[in-house]
C-alpha cells in the first residue's frame, strides 16, 4: 500500500461522514486505524490504545502517547502526528481545537462505556461544546470490499498458509500431541515471514474436535479420529482463515458419513456464492444438506465471515441479519458437524467473490472423497 | 488453583457488591473470568466475547454460546451455564429473571457503547426494569493483591521466562534479525511448556531500542548497539515481564553512561519498594536520577505497573494517581533512557511486595556494570 491508497480511503472516509451527523471521526479500533493511515500499531491490551485518528474535511491527526510517537510518523505519512502526555480524554479538547471538530463521531462498537464518559466530560465542558454521536460500522463498511491490492496481499496470505499445510498434514501423525502439530505450524508461519498467525491455530483431536474453538492441548493424536486443524497466517497485516480435517489411518463409517456431509453442504453452499446473493442463501442451503442428513442440531454456528485485516469482519454469512454479498468480499465458507464427547469435522474456504463465482484462494487440496 | 479459591473470590465480590448500587455484577472481561470462575477461554476479538458471568447473592451463571458450553462447563466448576442462542443482549432477559436481577453493575472499562445500549433496551423494558449501574475495577482490585497460589504461579512464569534469558542472551550475536532471535525466544517459551508469550516479544536493536514498544523487524544484530530484549511467558494463565538491554561488543561511552544511569535509577526505585510506600514515590526517585544525569526529556513512560493473570494490571507505578503498595501485589520496575533516531535502554524487574523489601522473580542476572 503506497500514500495514494491511504489518501483514497480517507476521502472515501469523508464522503461517508457527510451522510451522518458528525463532521469529523475519532477512529480508535487498530484495523480500522492501519487501514485508514498505515499507522500498524496493534493495542496490547483491550484498555490500551495506541493511538486515535482524528479525521474532517480538512484534517488528517494522529494522536497517540511517547511509546508510539516515532513509529506513528513514519508509518501514519498524510496525518499529523499529536503525542498526549496525560492520556486521551485529558488531550481531547486541544485535539479537537487544532481540528476545529464541531461534532465528534466515535466507533460505538469499540470505545468502551468508561472512555466515552471521560472525553463526553472533556467536550461537553468546552465553549462551545463538542458534540458526540455513535458512526456505526464507517469504516467497517469501507473495509467489506477489497481492492486490488488488498486481494493480493490475502492471496499471498492464503496461498503462505496452504503451502503450510501441504507439509503439515503429510506429517502429522499417531502420538504427536495437538500442541506439537500447533507449534509447529506456527514455527512454519514464522520462518515464512508470516507477521504473526492472524489467531491462535486450532488442532483438535477425538472428542476436541467436537469444540468448535478448541485449544491445543497435551492430548495425543490418535488413528480413526478427527483432527480439526483451524488455521491462519497474518502477511503484510491480512488474515486468512482456513480449516481442514484429517484423519490418520481409516476413520470410522460414521466420521466418513459426517465428513461427505459436511463435504456435500460446503461445495453446494460454495455454488451459490456471487455478487448480489443474500448471505443467508448459502448458510440456508448448506443448513439443509446437513438438517436433511440429521444432523440438524450440531451445526450451532454461521457458515463464513468476512476476512481482511481481521480474522472474523464483514460480511457474516449467517442466518441472522442477512446482507447481499458484493464483488470483491472475501470470505470464508466453514459448515461443520459437532457430536459432543465424540468429535467433529469442519471444512474452510476462504474465497473472492467474483463475478464468474468464488475464487478459492486457500489452495491446499487436502479433502476425502468419502459418500455419504 | 481449585474450586476454593473460586468460591472464596466470589464470595469476596458479593461482599464488595453490597458497597455498590446494584445486586448484581455482569463480568465480561476475560481475566476477570477466569479469575472468579476458571473459565478460560480468552475473546477472539475485542467484539466477540466467549462469554460472560452473572453473579447475584445466591446465583453464579457463565452466559455463552454454543461454541463454548463445553469448555465452560469442564472449567467453571461452580457455576451453572447457560448458552444463548441469539447474543448476549437479546438473552439478557431470561438470564436477568434467572437469577432475579434488579440492578445489574456492568464493568465500564470493558463494556462497548454499543454493548451497553443494546442491553440497556431490552432491560428497561422488562417489567420491573432491571437498571444498570457502573462497576469500577471491582474484580480489578480483588486480583491486584496475589494469593499465595497466585505468587508460585508468577514465581514460576518468571523463573521460566529468566531461564529462557539465561539460553538466549549467551547465543544473540551480530547478524540475526530482531524476528530471528524474537522466534527463538517463542519457540523456547513454547517447548518449555508456556500458554504463549504474555506479549509480543519486543526485540529492538539500534535505532529501534529507542522506541519502547517495537516490533521486530528484519535489521540485523551490530556490535555495540544496544538490544532491548522485553519479554514474557503467560504459563497457567499468569503473565511475566522483564527487560534486558544486551550489548554485542563494546558500548559506545554514551551508552555505557546510559546503562549505568538506568541501572541506578532501577535499584535506586527498587530499594523504595515495600508495603504502604506511595507508588508515585520510586517512580520520583527513578525519574530524579534520570533527570539529574541530563536525560529527563527521554523517560516518557511511568515506571512500573501491576502484572497477573493480566501483563499490565492494578498497581501502576507512575507519577499519575498515585496508590499505596499493598503488600503481595506484584509489579515492575522498568526505568529507560531513549535518544530517538539512536537507540535506548531500558531494565526490568518484576517482584513481589513484601515485609522485607521487594522480592526479585526474575532471576536472571545479565547486567552490567558500567560505571555512571
Amino acid at each position: 500500500m503506497d500514500r495514494t491508497h491511504f489518501k483514497r480511503r480517507v476521502a472515501a472516509l469523508r464522503e461517508r461522514l457527510k451522510a451522518v451527523s458528525a463532521d469529523t471521526a475519532w477512529i480508535i479500533q487498530p484495523e480500522n486505524r492501519r487501514y485508514l493511515s498505515g499507522f500498524k500499531a496493534e493495542d496490547t491490551q483491550f484498555t490500551e490504545s495506541s493511538g486515535s485518528l482524528v479525521i474532517s474535511d480538512q484534517w488528517t491527526v494522529l494522536v497517540t502517547d511517547s511509546r508510539y510517537t516515532t513509529e506513528a510518523e513514519n508509518e501514519a505519512l498524510g496525518f499529523e502526528v499529536i503525542t498526549l502526555k496525560k492520556g486521551l480524554a485529558e488531550g481531547f479538547p486541544e485535539v479537537m481545537a487544532r481540528v476545529k471538530a464541531k461534532a465528534l463521531g466515535y466507533e460505538e462498537d469499540f470505545v468502551t462505556c468508561r472512555l466515552y464518559r471521560d472525553v463526553e466530560e472533556k467536550l461537553t465542558a468546552l465553549s462551545p461544546p463538542v458534540g458526540l454521536s455513535p458512526l456505526n460500522g464507517l469504516v467497517e463498511d469501507l473495509r467489506e470490499v477489497k481492492d486490488e491490492e488488498e486481494i493480493k496481499a490475502m492471496d499471498a496470505s492464503a496461498g503462505m498458509m496452504s503451502r503450510i499445510l501441504d507439509q503439515v498434514i503429510p506429517w502429522v501423525s499417531p502420538g504427536l500431541t495437538e500442541k506439537e502439530v500447533a507449534w509447529r505450524i506456527e514455527d512454519l508461519a514464522r520462518k515464512a515471514g508470516a507477521d504473526r498467525l492472524a489467531f491462535p491455530a486450532i488442532v483438535a483431536s477425538g472428542p476436541n474436535s467436537a469444540l468448535p474453538h478448541a485449544v491445543p492441548t497435551d492430548r495425543r493424536l490418535r488413528e480413526g479420529e478427527p483432527i480439526v486443524l483451524d488455521v491462519g497466517v497474518r502477511l503484510d497485516g491480512y488474515c486468512c482463515d482456513m480449516t481442514r480435517t484429517v484423519f490418520l489411518g481409516e476413520p470410522t463409517a460414521e466420521f466418513k458419513r459426517i465428513y461427505a456431509i459436511v463435504r456435500k453442504a460446503q461445495l453446494a453452499a460454495l455454488a451459490e456464492i456471487h455478487p448480489g446473493v443474500q448471505s443467508d442463501y448459502p448458510d440456508g442451503t448448506a443448513r439443509r444438506i446437513i438438517a436433511e442428513a440429521g444432523y440438524g442440531d450440531y451445526f450451532g454456528h454461521g457458515l463464513g465471515h468476512g476476512v481482511g485485516l481481521e480474522t472474523h469482519e464483514r460480511p457474516r454469512l449467517s442466518p441472522l441479519k442477512p446482507v447481499r454479498l458484493k464483488e470483491n468480499v472475501v470470505v470464508t465458507v466453514e459448515p461443520g458437524i459437532y457430536l459432543p464427547g465424540k468429535g467433529g469435522v469442519r471444512l474452510e474456504e476462504m474465497v473472492v467473490v467474483e463475478k464468474g463465482g468464488p475464487r478459492i484462494l486457500t489452495t491446499n487440496r487436502s479433502f476425502y472423497e468419502f459418500s455419504p
